[in-house]
């Protein structure tokens, strides 16, 4: 079958999309190279919040760059790391800021940029301190590090960060905040369909009829978990159960929740599927006190999503609601 | 094939996505039996923006009720519109407010519940004056008002009636700005699969692998124009050009551009229209301003996208970068 999509030479897509984005939100973004800055940067003497990844996922990572969210984010092509000096460019370009967070999506080459990109920085004596997100669980509650990716659960982490640099903070004190809030994340993904590579036509992680899989990863790694296709309430107790389990959800406490559209799949049944989730963490005397149903990082056209369970204090709470300037965060509330 | 969606009981789809909507954003939208409100009203010597529509085209319309935009939204079932007397229900709890703006998109189901609704409510002296959106141009520029349906045009003019709501203008200086709006917008979608009816699993629109359809409704309602599948930019240039066309821009007019996407079209593929049509209209000596790219009226799982042009002046320009407490309204800039 012809891969369907609205696209012109696929050696110019990830440009031609950044320059989209760019030509949506002015106010917003500006693009300097393959770095989406802010329009209007904050002050000097506040802490920078940058991260890095390929393209494909849009609106992540650039769509989060903004007040109060992302100072830049680094541009690789799609479903392809940026290399380090392009991430050095973008770190030079806050060497005078109060310092700098980096966050890094825990998948082999954005960790491989993110290490030699460091070790420069520190030779120029760029103030820049690293986290490391790997918050998926697909490969079991004990799996070394390395079968534990970075997926959309970076998104609220750096609202969270991003609030902190926006109110002056140190940088050890946003590594802390965002440490912190990374200490109680966990999300699991699942599919009922592959996609295609924009570039290349080729299938993403191929579905039976009747199947989905819980446990697929952001460029269609598969997580093992192939069963029937199940209704949203059976979907949500096994993921929701596992993810519970994860981050040691107890009675009492208060849970921020994301729903993470992949591509296809309907804000309608991501809407079923929070419900779902809100039921059964009240079960266990928990409560789901608001969150987010959304794409926030797509996966191409894969029909799924991620659910990301984020156990949260009022202070992180605030600091979710917090006012954003980036496109793609969601208003909470007035 | 089987239909593979995130669901329960299909007769309770549209309760449970409320549900779900209403858990994720309880700061925002308060659930009233099939009447979404916001969780915290305006002030009762403002005017109200209330509209109606069937669900399964989430986020819209529930997803805009929030500060700056919609009072309420008045739902029906899956792609069905509510009845006369649950509009009246949603219309009476407003009657003390300084006047009711009530959006109707033009479909046969939401006009005829409209129209009744505005009969009894008129009995009973509730003070409310209705606008029709019909920006579809896919029946030609000269065609027939029943044949140019309402599409997602509806949610920019609901920013900007909503905005001239919030600062306390009257209900027929409401109208008024949202009549100057509802005149310079044109709206024209083009759609690459079709989807299913997430009740019946009923294939709505069907597809060949090499074909897209410009000019397709927002139920499958074919529009006409059956073509090969373009590029990103002749798709633009296409649709461009007969957007500008019904709008009759001019050189030197300022564009507020919406790539809604209805599905499983990526927010990647949407940026690179979005460039495409940001260089056709500066070649015609127009400017898009900026503008959204986003998934703000979806058909299910449609693969494709709404192209909405909106001339706007400065004024409908601030309205929409005005601030809004909508869960789904994008951020133009702090």
């Amino acid at each position: 079958m012809k891969m369907k999509k609205f696209i012109n030479a696929p050696e110019n897509l990830t440009i031609e999309l950044l320059e989209g984005l760019q030509a949506a939100y002015p106010n917003t973004l500006k693009l300097e190279g393959k770095v989406v800055v802010r329009a209007k940067p904050k002050s000097k003497d506040k802490v920078a919040v940058i991260t890095l990844g390929g393209a494909g996922h849009e609106p992540a990572l650039s769509g989060f760059v903004g007040y109060g969210m992302l100072d830049a984010s680094v541009v690789g092509d799609i479903f392809a790391a940026p290399n380090a000096m392009t991430l050095l460019e973008g770190l030079r370009k806050f060497k005078d800021y109060a310092g700098i967070l980096l966050v890094v999506l825990n998948h082999a080459g954005d960790v491989m940029s993110a290490n030699m990109a460091l070790k420069m920085a520190a030779r120029e004596n760029i103030n820049v301190k690293s986290i490391l997100v790997a918050e998926d669980i697909s490969a079991g509650l004990d799996s070394d590090i390395k079968d534990r990716r970075g997926l959309a659960g970076c998104i609220p982490l750096i609202k969270v960060a991003g609030d902190a640099a926006e109110q002056g903070k140190s940088l050890d004190e946003v590594l802390a905040v965002a440490e912190k809030f990374n200490s109680r994340i966990a999300t699991l993904a699942v599919a009922m369909t592959g996609c295609t590579h924009p570039q290349n036509g080729d299938p993403i992680a191929e579905l039976g009829e009747d199947e989905m899989e819980i446990g697929m990863g952001q460029h269609g790694e598969g997580g093992g978990g192939r069963m029937e296709v199940k209704s949203a309430d059976e979907t949500a107790k096994i993921m929701f159960g596992n993810l519970a389990k994860a981050v040691d959800l107890k009675a009492g406490e208060k849970v921020f929740l994301v729903i993470n559209g992949t591509g296809a799949c309907t804000p309608m049944e991501m809407a079923i599927v929070f419900r779902a989730c809100s039921k059964l963490a009240e079960e266990m005397g928990a409560k789901v006190e608001c969150g987010i149903i959304d794409e926030i990082l797509t996966v191409q056209e894969m029909a799924g999503f991620q659910m990301i369970l984020c156990v949260v204090d009022d202070e992180q709470l605030k600091a979710l609601n917090a006012k954003s300037g980036a496109p793609y965060w969601t208003c909470l509330g007035e």
